[in-house]
């Protein structure tokens, strides 16, 4: 069973119709058998009693989930953020969103010859947009309509479809939509040993790359995961940001070929974002390219480095600045491992958690501050389900904008670089760590968001991370050292950078601006 | 105007009908036009006279490209075949060859219900398959078909149009096709300035990275191609197999960012494998990918190593164990360039030369049997015309190859790996020319194939070899160490490697061997 769910004129009718046709499912329109249940329109049921037609599609919702056909449903805009339909739905089957950016979606509700309609409608659609997006993310999988054929939109659903058969332990996740390349993300309270040897399964060998700190604590679990019949090799690391250079990525490469590495080899990647990057870095690289797991042990690896396929190394010159995209086969968070992190580690972290707050909306930003007490208190045991939340929501944001620009190449991925531009500058002049920075990198975004016109969240943002125990000391760090490395940012183009704007909380927008305009707003320096 | 050529039931006329109606133009099956006008369907007019019906054919041809309208023409099977109506197509638009496996355009023309046709009938299109095959590899792209929903290919045809409008320059050459990373092949007899100009135009900055051979003989000229208001750098490595590694990979990348690189730069590798390789790769990963546009200079580099996006540099273990898939936005192969070869490396060259003749069939080697006299003789400058058929054709072969397998996924690219097998463990053994390693491989290929129970071709590939100057004395490269490397050899999965075996000329196929088997069988040790 398949559901469409998303938002109005997403195409889930057209892309519904076409996918029950292609497998040979029957195709149901949820809201058509509302309304023919009723003898009613739609619209005149919503009018008259909205709470009455919510029980109405709700029930018509289980009844077809009772019934068990193999069947692709489509259900109206508001049916998956109503009671626990969502949940009725992935328990059921394969919950797929499809996404479409506002602009087209009203192109697409236009009657041919209409006037277009008012810039307000517009504005309440993109209001209404933001606010139901990050339900439609709690789907398996967001697949963008945007500009794309209804077939093409239909393969893409297949393919996530065949992930998620492949991976029935990741099948409680979310699944990054990326073609054949398509994955699941799985966050357990405990390792999520099922999903990882699903994955073992396929291998001729298992190389676990970690570090000493983690493997410590973490090695034996996941050994004990993956061991069996076949060979599992562990190579541990000097644990920091150094081993993420040239010197540890070569003699990688040339350890797993001395161990026997071949082309179905599978590289496990335990720790933070260091070992993600490095191994990644390794597997996209090794024969042109092997499977890789990624098993991330901090806030920021699970939440960011770990998905998305950004592989990379550093250069004295900058963080980053040799790397592949090359996307894992699973991500497998396991929360537990969080109650091991150094507290600073902890409280960098939600630096990418209040990015992630700042890009999804109000609600998640209000999830976050209610875990503050943890990233700044003694206790070390995450709060579970709150965290679990917190971290769910942040990837489901992450997959959702890799899923429709899986190379930065539309600009949707440059949102996630919100806070990144000066965040690395600083970083990589002061040896921070990158949730630091990155915390440090939002209020920058703030002050030049303001120069440029939004309203300011500098105060607001301060004393976020204030409340997480993160650096605020903004201009402390605005050295000329730092301002400099500004301009190796890797996502210069010509003398240009795509600089992410906070316009609202839950509203970020990319903004293409010289590098010297960047560094004159955050010297304070009036325009000239 | 798109031209559609290529084996009955490849799809020419649904694809042709829906290409035509997504771009608004003209459809003309020229079989149809050529019906009409004689009132009699054209299997009738080839049986009472071929000649005749070519000769139509020839002028209906003719007459559409006068006509000169946005046109999709779709052309019978036969018509890019006889006489100069390929190059008439050529000259007015985009030709593009449809392609599609045996097996699968028998399914296509058989009417459901029939009894499947006998196998006499399948070897027969099978081997007019082989025949027409180089032919349709004459257009400018071939995009295949098989297992392929009519848009996906429709929207492929498209985007090796956007390239062929991109590049003026390039449309005398050959186009790969990989959607919207589809780029252009020119081969000339002097530097292709005006391809490389076009490249140029869209670059922040331009590197070119050669070596001191090459840069002495060739670097002044495609400076004076495409110096003008940008800066155009230059870095010039040793020569040598030597400067394929981790050391001069790091400082490279180190180099450019020092020399301000950024996300719209682009590389001109200026060399032989070598250079193409590893400066491909470090366009694959500086800033996870920047443009690249291969200038090889030897005739490996332009029919193998430059075309199809592989990079790679080399671990003491083996030859490019660590790569990536990177394609190019250009090849621009100029071949004035392999007059300043050293006589080694120009007869090193025929290794792959003799390797598509295999591959490609009896007309290409026959068309590299006319060059051998350059070959192996004292004179420098090449014979432009005959060679010049000789590097298109083992262009256009690699192309369509790397079109329909980009990654080596389906098996179609394991083909090019005809000789390499052994090739590679010689070459990484011995430090012989990469050239010279792989006509030894084709000798142990027939060696292998001959022990499968295939025709011995060995006496004819070691004479073809010997007549180009190039070793042939395999046995005594056969040592333990050599064999031992085999297994290193990064097709491997598992214990078996994809070993192609030689049918016959022009007919090679993918057989998964074990390395224990090629081993046993290469010591000519009787099976157990």
């Amino acid at each position: 069973m398949i559901f469409l769910i998303g938002f109005p004129a997403a195409g889930k009718t057209s892309v519904g119709r076409a996918l029950a046709a292609e497998t040979g499912r029957t195709f149901v329109d949820l809201d058509t058998a509302i309304a023919d249940a009723a003898g009613e329109p739609v619209p005149s049921l919503v009018a008259r009693d909205e709470a009455e037609f919510r029980r109405r599609e709700a029930a018509a919702l289980a009844a077809q989930i009772a019934r068990g056909e193999p069947s692709v449903i489509a259900t109206g805009g508001g049916a998956a953020t109503f009671g626990d339909n969502l949940e009725r739905m992935r328990a059921a089957g394969l919950v797929v969103a499809l996404g479409v950016d506002v602009a087209e979606a009203e192109r697409r509700a236009q009657n041919p010859g209409e006037p277009l309609r008012p810039l307000l409608a517009s504005a309440t659609a993109a209001r209404l947009a933001a606010k139901r997006a990050p339900i439609y993310r709690r789907a398996h999988a967001v697949v963008d309509t945007t500009g794309r054929a209804i077939d093409e939109v239909v393969r893409g659903v297949l393919a996530i479809e065949r992930a998620w058969q492949r991976s029935p332990a990741a099948r409680d996740g979310t699944f990054v939509a990326l073609d054949d390349r398509s994955y699941g993300v799985v966050v357990e309270p405990d390792l999520p040993t099922a999903a990882l040897r699903e994955q073992a399964a396929e291998a001729s060998r298992i190389t676990i790359i970690t570090d000493r700190n983690v493997g410590r604590y973490h090695l034996a679990a996941v050994l004990g995961a993956l061991g069996g019949p076949r060979p599992v090799d562990t190579i541990t690391l000097e644990p920091g940001e150094a081993s993420k250079c040239f010197a540890v990525y070569q003699q990688l490469t040339e350890d797993l070929v001395r161990r026997g590495a071949d082309r179905g080899s599978l590289i496990v990647a335990l720790g933070g974002g260091v070992v993600g990057d490095l191994a990644g870095f390794v597997a996209a690289t090794l024969f042109r390219g092997i499977s890789v797991v990624q098993v991330p042990t901090t806030i920021v690896a699970m939440t960011d480095a770990a998905i998305g396929g950004k592989t990379a190394i550093d250069l004295p010159a900058g963080k980053n600045l040799v790397g592949a995209f090359h996307q894992p086969r699973l991500v497998a968070c396991n929360l537990a491992t969080l109650a091991t992190l150094p507290g600073r580690e902890r409280r960098a972290g939600f630096g990418e958690l209040w990015k992630y707050a700042l890009l999804d909306g109000p609600e998640l930003w209000a999830a976050v501050d209610q875990t503050t007490g943890w990233a700044s208190g003694p206790e070390t045991t995450p709060p579970p389900d709150a965290l679990a939340t917190v971290v769910r929501r942040a990837i489901a944001y992450k997959a959702a904008v890799v899923g429709r620009d899986e190379r930065e190449r539309t600009g949707h991925r440059a949102l996630l670089n919100l806070g990144h531009t000066v965040g690395h500058a600083i970083e990589s002049a002061s040896g921070m760590l990158h949730g630091e920075a990155v915390g440090l990198g939002l209020i920058a975004a703030c002050r030049v968001s303001a120069a440029l016109g939004h309203p300011d969240r500098e105060p607001e943002v301060t004393d976020a991370l204030a409340r997480t125990g993160l650096p605020t000391d903004l201009d402390r760090w605005l050295t000329e050292d730092v301002l400099a490395r500004i301009s190796v940012d890797k996502k210069r183009v010509g003398a240009k950078i795509t600089f992410v704007a906070i316009v609202d909380v839950g509203a970020c927008v990319p903004h293409p601006l010289a590098v010297t305009d960047v560094q004159r707003i955050l010297r304070r320096v009036p325009t000239p």
